[in-house]
């Protein structure tokens, strides 16, 4: 397997960075690839652009996440509006994705130890897909972790490591650790897994057009597209932004695409070089000094790969923004009351961006966007205010009587 | 469409229960049906099927979950255990696929409202798939109700009614109310959607046959069959255990079984009317004093569909048992640390259940079985004790050194 720069081009045989500081991703021949005659779900349906096929346990049912219209959405986003649920991954996040092609990498190099830098849906998910492979885990989390996520990580029984110190450095010296293959959250094998949900959203387009052999039922919401004209993600180290680059990338090498969708990136207000960089028409991303928000998800104030990130959204017509705390909370009450979905803070980034940019003009009312939600809200509090009505059994009908206009005929 | 009693075979146009006092369920011309061809992924792929469309929002993509290879447990279930995951349904559990057609059919019959009794998981699904399609919902619950469930099910916004009375009539009496269409847990509707998981289990065997047009990758995995030997569920009210049911008839009445698996109930010993009905030779079953349990959502003492639930497991060789909360507790920490999958402890009597089926020797260590985890654990507090390890980022490397054997070369 071949490493290469997005940059610059330059090759490398292993490492997380070029030469240029850049991060470094896997090296792809697209060309020959088309979409899978293969019935098999999940992302391993696209083995011929990934570096290793599938692990035991949860990680051979990574991804194959449901994309599916919310048009009671619709006219709070002001486009008609797709949702990849990312949650509906093994462990609720796409981080499953990369665990996944991580995690098989480790398998096939003959390595006992993975390891991760998180102490949220990154650790989750890598100490989920080692136990299922069945190779040890460690986790290495900040001082400050909040005092449940441990106890969420033990599940699954990784050795949890807290480092004192600074976390943002942590991350880049993990790498240095011997004996423990780290699959942090832009590194080649993570990004490579992660590409895949770019990869289920356009064949989700191209299996409604009339030309492919059996349509799906659906085929007439797409409205003859082959991709959706936009799709919008949160982002935070950069990583997940810079998979879903790749697969529209590669995609686009195969001649699978007539035009790339453009892509957008959403962070917290309170935390958001990238978008930062984006307004100030930097081509590079400076650290923020962040503060706290709600989307504590991609709360990251120094992302290693936020040039890429900008890169991805710049070359596709895109644009990163950073939208409000209140936005957000807002966002998320309405995905659940309106489409169903609970999701956390994080994924109700995309659906508040999206407002935003129909509100700038640059999404149209006749767009077909795909909101990326990444985690799900499950394992959050519920912070939705709930004061039963009361009735005894015998005043029942009565109450819903009153409820229920109509009901009483 | 109408309904049909599984025992007596008595027909009727509409109500829950047969005039001999069982309940009904859809009648479903099957003959015909074949595997489809449509690439549509998710539960509406078999809407030959099924007596209604897929409804806008969450319920649309109902279904579709993976199922999986869990080679980690194979030595402690006694046999190659398969993992059917209905944890990843849009609000995590296979309530899910009822609740999309109970949803779908309110929508077609132009009714503004539908309601269900419950206090988990069922809650949550109606009230959720309700909102993505523009239903008002309420959501009748138990005055004992635990004091942080009606904040999860008021994420989606219902109607909630505490009532105070027995929950068992209130169950029953539901069906009075007007106005409101009640989608209970036994209910036709609800039955019809829940038996797309044994469609889907059973399509993911036959794809994997050489016969099939284009094979899944793992086909070497089922060797051959074109049907799982077992399917092990939990069983509460007897609905989900009565839709699985369904779904193998249908499927055999198609001709596309050779053989049907044989059902495997479990409860937890501390109310399991349902396995002891089995266990005593009964036809039917005696409601019981039912105990506390750590599997909550399965407590039912009194389940409406218990005797097509014992039907179910007689006529297809299966059987129903229970087992200790001790064997759940262990089973669902082995399903995390060895699977890599975090389930509610009901989805955990599977493992314990099957573990027992296999000392007695009624499951062979060549039968391929398939455990159906039925709902997710994300929504609850890990027990999982989490001591992490302490280390300051200089003396990180020294850690990982005595952590990880041969890292010092």
């Amino acid at each position: 397997m071949t490493l290469v720069c997005y940059r610059c081009g330059r090759e490398a045989a292993a490492g997380a960075r070029c030469e240029c500081g850049e991060p470094l991703w896997t090296a792809v021949d697209a060309g020959d690839f088309s979409w899978p005659d293969s019935r098999q779900r999940g992302m391993w349906r696209y083995a011929d652009l990934l570096p290793a096929g599938p692990p035991p346990g949860v990680g051979s049912a990574a991804g194959g996440t449901p994309l599916f219209r919310a048009p009671r959405l619709d006219e709070y986003a002001g486009c008609a509006l797709w949702v990849k649920d990312e949650g509906r991954n093994p462990t609720g996040s796409f981080k499953d994705r990369g665990s996944a092609v991580g995690v098989a990498r480790a398998l096939e190099a003959g390595d006992d130890w993975v390891g991760t830098v998180s102490h949220g849906n990154m650790a989750m998910s890598t100490a989920a897909t080692a136990a299922g492979a069945g190779l040890d885990c460690l986790v290495l989390v900040p001082d400050d972790i909040p005092q449940e996520r441990p106890a969420h990580i033990a599940r699954y029984d990784p050795e949890i490591v807290r480092v004192e110190g600074d976390y943002g450095r942590l991350y880049d010296e993990s790498f240095e650790l011997r004996g423990v293959r780290f699959v942090n959250s832009d590194t080649p094998d993570r990004v490579a897994g992660q590409k895949t949900t770019a990869l289920e959203v356009c064949e989700a387009f191209a299996d409604s057009r009339p030309s492919r052999r059996s349509s799906r039922a659906d085929s007439e919401e797409t409205d003859g597209r082959d991709a959706p004209d936009a799709i919008v993600a949160p982002v935070s180290s950069g990583g997940h932004a810079s998979a879903t680059w790749k697969g529209l990338r590669e995609l686009r090498e195969a001649d699978l695409l007539d035009t790339v969708p453009r892509f957008y990136l959403v962070q917290a207000a309170a935390c958001d070089p990238i978008a930062r960089a984006y307004r100030s028409g930097a081509k590079e991303v400076t650290p923020v000094d962040g503060g706290e928000t709600v989307a504590y998800s991609i709360a990251n104030a120094d992302p290693p790969s936020g040039n890429r990130a900008l890169a991805a959204v710049r070359e596709t017509g895109g644009a990163a923004l950073s939208v409000s705390d209140d936005a957000i909370l807002d966002a998320k009450r309405r995905f659940a009351r309106r489409a169903g979905l609970s999701v956390e803070p994080a994924s109700a980034t995309t659906l508040a961006g999206i407002r935003r940019l129909s509100e700038r003009g640059e999404i149209a009312p006749d767009d077909h966007v795909v909101a990326v939600a990444t985690g799900t809200g499950f394992r959050e509090r519920s912070d939705a205010s709930a004061t039963p009505r009361e009735a005894r059994m015998e005043d029942l009908s009565r109450l819903v009587r009153s409820l229920v206009p109509g009901s009483s005929g």
